[in-house]
């Protein structure tokens, strides 16, 4: 049936990609999972359709999912992301894992916003199991590791932590409604809103002078001293204490110089309860790492587990990287016996070689014309 | 939020690869890609989702689509193959390309019926832009290396032809609901339905016994000559003969003796128009590889060419091979110095050793229980 102008179209936010546009992913993808391999991350794959009761259960909340009904009547949704779909499949097949698991995975992920592309690549880690600051560090080590092996230059890392945000919030006493905005507010580094819902926030003038500050607060070491001096309460003083044993052993690593504290980072409507961090690199004006601690997500599924994971969004990096010319096969085999060039065919893939068999008589000159379309190094006449 | 016992499921049809599965898909994958490749076809990727008017542009037509709205009110799909996408990708980004093209894939497709899988891998090739009986005797051929490659025994091969039945219809003069009602119980190889569907076609007698006989007509060139004796048709005729060329490239390319020549395949409902194959594994109720000649699915995207090509539902040969160990990393590095633990990583890992950290303390019985159930050969204390 003849196509409709819709017809030879592709959806929103979808992209094909050409040998060498995938030859790019393919290649940027490899690189990271052998660095995860070598720091014992197994793949795993979960499917690209979950019931929203798993990935959203909170049908009042605003997502950006893709979402319809199975012949049932449940709501279907193409994954966003692996982290929850992982705690699920944890929680299920592989409880009785040894933990702390670690996990890995390259899959495409799927959001209906109005973003570039809203199907793309990520590559990610879960580690699962551990609450320890080494295990934090760590992630963010081969998140650092991971981009800088890409071969991308001045790209930069920024570490914060949900518990001050919302430390500041318990000391306050503020109703959680506007807690929820606030942190949306400030998620998004919207300014002008940080400064309306601030100013409307009914909280007392030293913390509403606090909140305006959050989103600057970015630096070395020394910003967790003079967070300190803000509030006596537990949860910000854990929070810095924790965060302060993260930049040392990221030290340790050798990737602190790498990475700035920066205590406006906050992911609203998130899994993140402790230490979370992004990186960036030049040329894209959102993070292309995400990641942190979600100490809860587990216990949502039944099995408590803290964890920490992250995730690098490869289908936007693509664009940093020079396409490299398309590769032809090695020889190209013509002439008029067709049995004969089969056989030849045969002999030249069984040495190894890369080989294109012309289809149909073809003479020196159109041969020549398709080696020379088709980046063919070498023609072989077969008579 | 704490999720249902819904929230903890997968949806029908849905898989989790773990570790052990996964490697076991990639490598099958990887396997038969090496094998496109070398036989020069390019890998190319369309996305997930497509417009329904692509993919399945009569809205009429029962199939078994995954569909939901966008938010403009236009009907989405999960891609159910790759031949229509890649025809969709051909006419428009690849339309100045040197034809004759060769394109591969591997990817994920989804059909919403009662089967096991929903959601499974698809490797498979296009042939864009030859007509020559050549061009299908290669994708057979290399259909049938590709199963070889993966060490299946007793793969079998069957190889018909769209024209026979479709020559058959013309001569009869049938109407169309009957045809298309024929097709279908014949694709289906339903033998009470073929029967009872024949016995009401109103045919020719004659015509009504050869249908009957056409699911059974299975066998070596010897059967092509007997079809030869139905009919004068020129579809019947050319049918035959193009099999006999194809049948007889087949030898040259070395796998004859895997493909049985077989006058029942039809495709109901299907692109085809010309030769088809499909190839079966022992212990598996349907194909695993299909694949045909589609010579009018080009001059629907406005760009007419012949083309052929086949796909390999890997997915639903992992049952096939038995499960690898899940491999350890080589070295787990504990003690009590986290400093030290990491430098001591940093250095196995520069030596290309695959490497886990413990997190915490350890002890060097709980460091055994551990390499133990993770299956991790060494254990090295640092101090």
């Amino acid at each position: 049936m003849l196509r409709t102008n819709l017809g030879l179209r592709i959806p929103k936010g979808m992209r094909d990609l050409l040998p060498e546009e995938i030859a790019v992913q393919e290649g940027l993808e490899e690189k990271i999972l052998v660095l995860f391999r070598q720091w014992s991350y197994q793949k795993i794959l979960t499917p690209t359709l979950e019931y929203s009761a798993c990935v959203q259960p909170d049908v009042e909340q605003d997502d950006s999912l893709y979402k319809f009904f199975d012949r049932e009547g449940r709501i279907l949704t193409l994954r966003p992301e692996l982290t929850i779909p992982i705690a699920r499949l944890v929680s299920t097949r592989m409880r009785s894992g040894e933990f702390p698991l670690r996990l890995c995975y390259g899959a495409d992920v799927y959001r209906n916003t109005n973003v570039r592309h809203r199907e793309f690549r990520q590559v990610g880690v879960e580690l699962v199991g551990s609450n320890q600051e080494l295990a934090d560090a760590e992630v963010i080590a081969l998140a650092v590791e991971a981009i800088a092996g890409l071969g991308l230059n001045n790209y930069q890392f920024n570490l914060g932590h949900m518990g001050i945000f919302s430390g500041l919030m318990m000391e306050s006493g503020v109703n959680e409604r506007v807690q929820v905005e606030l942190e949306e507010v400030l998620a998004r580094k919207d300014m002008v809103g940080v400064e309306s819902c601030v100013r409307q926030s009914g909280l007392p003038e030293r913390v509403q002078e606090l909140l305006l500050r959050l989103p600057h607060f970015r630096g070395g070491e020394e910003i967790l001293d003079e967070v300190l001096g803000w509030s006596a309460q537990p949860a910000i003083r854990e929070a810095v204490e924790s965060l302060r044993r993260i930049y040392q052993y990221l030290n340790d690593f050798g990737v602190q110089a790498n990475v700035s504290l920066d205590l406006g980072i906050l992911r609203g409507f998130s899994y993140y309860t402790g230490a979370v961090f992004e990186g960036y690199v030049p040329g894209i004006g959102f993070p292309v790492v995400e990641g942190g601690r979600y100490d809860s997500l587990y216990g949502d599924f039944g099995i408590p587990q803290p964890a920490t994971g992250f995730a690098i969004h490869i289908g936007n990096l693509l664009e940093q990287f020079p396409l490299p010319a398309v590769e032809g096969a090695d020889v190209l085999v013509y002439g008029s016996d067709a049995k004969q060039i089969i056989r030849q065919c045969q002999v030249l893939r069984a040495q190894g070689k890369r080989v294109e068999m012309a289809l149909g008589a073809l003479g020196k000159d159109a041969a020549q014309k398709v080696a020379l379309q088709k980046n063919i190094s070498q023609l072989l006449l077969v008579e």
